[in-house]
């Protein structure tokens, strides 16, 4: 067994790891990033596509903002469309100028990627059996087999941002963690269309028959959701009646008119929220999905990924520059207020917008008054809005 | 059978009932009330006490605010307490400079009674067998024994104002109507003790031992309540142990001290949401609790009875005065615009604050998440205070 050295191993190439190795190179703190899929398989991996503007201003703040600049697309709001009919949430208006940006997370991804290698980082790809040692002591050690050879990295502090089905957690005795949970009871199917957004922002349907999202990946890239149940299958989703179900949910009493295109992704995916607390077992750090997962509807998923190793980077750098533990002591608490502040409004905007199985007519009735409070009540819309642009830790 | 007239015939002598009598013989136009109860037992009859703005300022443009101005008493927030802690609701700062009156809806029936005596309107108590007839006619009638004698009064119109156990609505075919309703898994168990409150402002208290709220009828008489189980009897909850039930889910961490005093009034309420529709049939017209009924989280039922009567006296005045229908035919959509406000607000604080029996640990941390963003975002705060201090139908 080779025996290798740094100061942070980071488990996983994702968001969460890159974005961390890439902000405490900046502090000057040495990382290995050891990743289990290949450097393409990440790069082509389709996952979220909002960012909030913390998110946005830290790309830019840390040298990674010209793309994403040149080809995100700046959006100042968002539609809500019920009872046919659109309702705006101006985010910059409500907010004092926040505005969110869609820039798919693998285009995030492939910035960071392009940054770390230039930077000469050690970021080793398609790694097998990748376990983490020792992390209740003050010598954690990740193993792992890169390119046949048998290596032992110790370490001064382990991150886990290897995602919800990541080995991270495994390192952490189960009597020490909690985990808060929620299925629920439907997914979306999603289809990329190689057409122009019939759009100029995100729409948000909320129709008796169930929720409906338009989006959009670039100008020539349209993204389109529907509500399916929990247990369907793609096979249970031909593109004709993804596109029936698009244009009777997205329908509006003016004549919305649905661009179809040809389908060139399609896949299904499930909502589910989960927290794993704490968020810290000795010298191992879990960061993003390793630690919580919240479902799609509030575009948080990155952006808590990225809040999590921002204070991770900070508190480490903390460490290194004084030695006191203070700030790595308080990483699980700091990040659990944001992620429950965000799981609250993913599951907020969830219920709003999404049919229960279970729902009776009382029930779509309070979600009408709900949507039609959001959108009438300028309290109310900033409330979203204030969530959507960027949570802060409350 | 006797045969007597009027201009609107009013089943119930309630808040609504009678501020309709109040309102309408402010534009001139004649009604009969009659209720089945005596005017002492629904002069005690113990139900809300919070007066929203718009319900305080109906009342002194009326002529009715003398007394309340006097004995009522102005709160310009509530606390909410959860984790030991309290977070103040500033409702003037955050609304502009609206406020909530204290001041038992009891007390705004003797106003009312009063009032209508001294203008010498026909109000007659303790009333048997009242039914409404022909109501789909441009001459309906209102059937009923009073001091033995049968009588039959022609109306131009009826207005059902017998709350939700009245018989207005049974002159409503079935098929005509249809019903929401949710129950929910809890009531309150309320005291009225003999003692000043502990606390000046109105406290909604989110325990994991079940919701509580402390509040007052007066300077010397505290208004208590616990969460209680669906289907507890009295018998369940002696004295000691509602006290006991208050102490543990009252408690924050700098030693609130809630003080005893004796018990003069106890009782059980379910909380329960209906809302039927349409409030209109022909010349029936539904107002308040025969129409509606919200948990009483949210202080609203009492404020919705008042707020249908205003829509209905005017709408009357507008055809008596024009001879247009136009504004009785939209009386019900107007009225459950506002209705379904404040059932969406009513379930709104009522899930928020209670726990329900189903509620995983999942649903607690995300009640926590809400209550501190409600008491630490501005426009969250904004969003329960304008509801609290009166809303506007949307």
């Amino acid at each position: 067994m080779k025996r290798e050295k740094t100061q942070v191993g980071i488990i996983g190439a994702g968001p969460a790891g890159l974005m961390l190795s890439h902000l405490l190179a900046r502090a000057g703190i040495a990382s290995v990033i050891v990743e289990r899929r290949s450097r393409e398989y990440i790069e082509k991996r389709v996952r979220a596509g909002v960012l909030e503007q913390g998110t946005v201003q830290l790309m830019r703040d840390t040298g990674l903002g010209e793309r994403m600049d040149r080809e995100g697309l700046v959006h100042r709001g968002i539609s809500l469309r019920f009872e046919g009919r659109d309702h705006r949430i101006a985010f910059d208006e409500l907010t004092g100028g926040s505005t969110i940006t869609v820039y798919g997370q693998q285009e995030v991804v492939k910035d960071l990627i392009a940054a770390r290698i230039a930077a000469g980082a050690r970021l080793h790809f398609e790694v097998e059996d990748v376990s983490a040692h020792d992390v209740s002591t003050s010598a954690p050690k990740l193993r792992y087999t890169f390119a046949g050879e048998q290596i032992e990295l110790e370490c001064d502090f382990v991150a886990g941002c290897d995602g919800f089905r990541g080995v991270s957690r495994d390192a952490i005795p189960a009597d020490h963690l909690v985990r808060y949970e929620r299925e629920y009871p439907f997914g979306w199917v999603g289809i990329l269309a190689n057409v122009a957004p019939s759009s100029e922002e995100l729409i948000y349907a909320s129709h008796d028959r169930g929720f409906a999202l338009h989006s959009m990946r670039s100008p020539t890239l349209t993204r389109l959701y529907v509500q399916c149940d929990r247990g369907d299958t793609l096979d249970d989703w031909p593109d004709g009646r993804i596109w029936d179900e698009l244009h009777l949910r997205l329908a509006t009493d003016d004549g919305f008119a649905l661009i179809e295109g040809p389908v060139v992704e399609r896949a299904i995916a499930w909502m589910h929220s989960v927290v794993t607390e704490p968020m810290q077992y000795g010298r191992l750090f879990l960061a993003g999905d390793a630690a919580h997962i919240v479902p799609a509807t509030g575009a948080k998923g990155l952006n808590l990924a990225v809040a999590d190793v921002r204070v991770l980077s900070s508190a480490l750098d903390s460490w290194y520059r004084t030695g006191s533990p203070a700030a790595l002591a308080s990483y699980s608490d700091t990040c659990l207020r944001r992620v429950w502040r965000a799981q609250h409004f993913s599951n907020w905007m969830t219920t709003m917008l999404h049919r229960f199985p279970t729902d009776d007519a009382f029930q779509r009735k309070l979600q009408i008054a709900q949507l039609r409070w959001v959108s009438s009540s300028r309290d109310a819309a900033a409330s979203l809005a204030e969530n959507y642009v960027g949570i802060a830790a409350v």
